[in-house]
């Protein structure tokens, strides 16, 4: 299992919108993809407009090549892509360690 | 109940002792703090020498002031802080949605 770190900003102006939409998103088309196991989505309290998309996957390439070079990926994209006021910081991660 | 999200950068060819250091350090100093509920530590795949870290806290007074402000905050610091190439980048993040 890793996961996909994804650093976002939108105009917080849009917030709300933007929050309908990525939910919808991540339910409607990246949770059918291939080794999806689940998702946050968590809002900036210090920089409105700045959102952290994590979204557990079996492998990485569940993500990199399963998800992203389907039609899905575009799917996706059309729905949140418009709220994005520059490309979103995208890694992936691996755990190193946490609370029993 | 809230997020710390810290973005920490350190030499890459120290990662193994600053792992152990890091898990020493949560688990030692921060996880007896008033509020923490459990955390957890990523290394990023793409970029070594980058983590996250994720501390949940019951409010956000309780990292900012309660932790912050207490002899606990240089302990911690004491552990980590060498190791930091750059000063972490922290925020709070507060849940938009999740996964069932």
């Amino acid at each position: 299992m890793m996961l996909e770190h994804a650093d976002i900003r939108i105009d917080p102006a849009r917030a709300a919108d933007f929050e309908t939409a990525i939910l919808h998103g991540v339910r409607t088309v990246i949770a059918h993809a291939r080794g999806f196991q689940g998702f946050k989505v968590n809002r900036s309290i210090e920089s409105p407009g700045r959102y952290i998309l994590t979204i557990y996957w079996d492998t990485l390439e569940d993500h990199t090549v399963g998800f992203r070079q389907s039609p899905a990926f575009g799917e996706w994209r059309a729905i949140v892509g418009p709220f994005f006021v520059q490309p979103p910081v995208v890694e992936h991660l691996e755990l190193v360690g946490k609370s029993d």
